[in-house]
């Protein structure tokens, strides 16, 4: 069924406005016309490329970030309410993946998760305490995994963080990290003493 | 207090014995001693040195692995019983710690555990499907983790691998990982469709 330009440009608009960092690739792929044609689309309806959608989000905030450095996060934060929510993407790359099934590594969607848990405490010191996550669909190389992180929980001593992470809106990885902070009266570590 | 010769010949010989990958370095720390006084004790003693009690253990049994190629575990296995348990030792670098506190990030430790308890499984697919983890102390650069895994059970479907992680006894890392491996009827990820 071919969509009217004008019906295109209207659901370009709302899956934009659903999933921010959706490249031209994945318009274009899910709306079965060029790249070109999706570059006009946002040109005509004045919607910016999408790494400039990121930078003009993550500018405002990232400078926020206290507990790492920004370039220690694993992935690359596009969102960030500090002790509230984050978002991070990561591209999966050839070496994020075993060399025989090209199925990416649990580790790497975990450093993404927990680097984002990190990087949203509101805290000189924040340091993961335990985490239980779940792998819930492979993830191959070329694929844009979107961490979507927010604080469930929050006292003087402990902060849970819930992540889950998608690939086309469909959940490969959710996690729950509790974190510790240096307001906490525990020694915490990636550890913690108690 | 200082040892004799012979005292702390004695206690060398059960050092490496429940510690079979400690260093030189560690080991004349421990005794107050210079590294030259322990590689005399060890010439003594008949005890190789370090790297090659590693590569005599590591050399039997690293041919086994299937799930993942060698160079795709994190550290280095230096025991392996395929489906039973398993040991590698990773030593924490600067680029493993955070900048600022130097503290050890979570997710080397993770994938130290997660890629062992990946080998350790005696099938050509085998992939993480959860993980419940905890980080009990903060490791420094310079440390040196000692990772084993025991598989705690294993009906057709899935595996549970349990990691313990160490440095010099005490524990840093522990976790469960619930492992599915090619075998299962469930189409498996570092993921799951149940």
């Amino acid at each position: 069924m071919k969509l009217s330009k004008k019906e295109r440009q209207e659901l370009v608009i709302q899956t934009i406005k659903d999933d921010p960092f959706i490249t031209d690739e994945s318009l274009a792929k899910k709306f079965h016309v060029s790249v070109q044609t999706i570059r006009l689309d946002r040109l005509e309806l004045s919607i910016p490329e999408h790494r400039e959608r990121i930078k003009h989000v993550a500018r405002k905030q990232l400078d926020d970030v206290r507990a790492l450095q920004l370039e220690e996060v694993i992935g690359e934060i596009v969102d960030l309410q500090l002790d509230e929510y984050a978002i991070s993407i990561l591209d999966i790359k050839k070496d994020h993946v075993f060399e025989r099934t090209g199925i990416a590594r649990g580790h790497h969607l975990f450093a993404q998760a927990n680097s984002l848990a990190v990087a949203i405490i509101n805290d000189e010191l924040a340091l993961t305490a335990k985490a239980n996550v779940k792998f819930t669909r492979q993830v191959s190389a070329g694929e844009r995994v979107v961490a979507k992180a927010q604080v469930k929980k929050n006292d003087q001593v402990r902060t849970i963080v819930e992540v889950n992470s998608n690939v086309n809106q469909e959940l490969v990885f959710s996690g729950e990290f509790i974190m510790f902070r240096s307001s906490g009266k525990e020694t915490s570590g990636e550890g913690e003493k108690v």
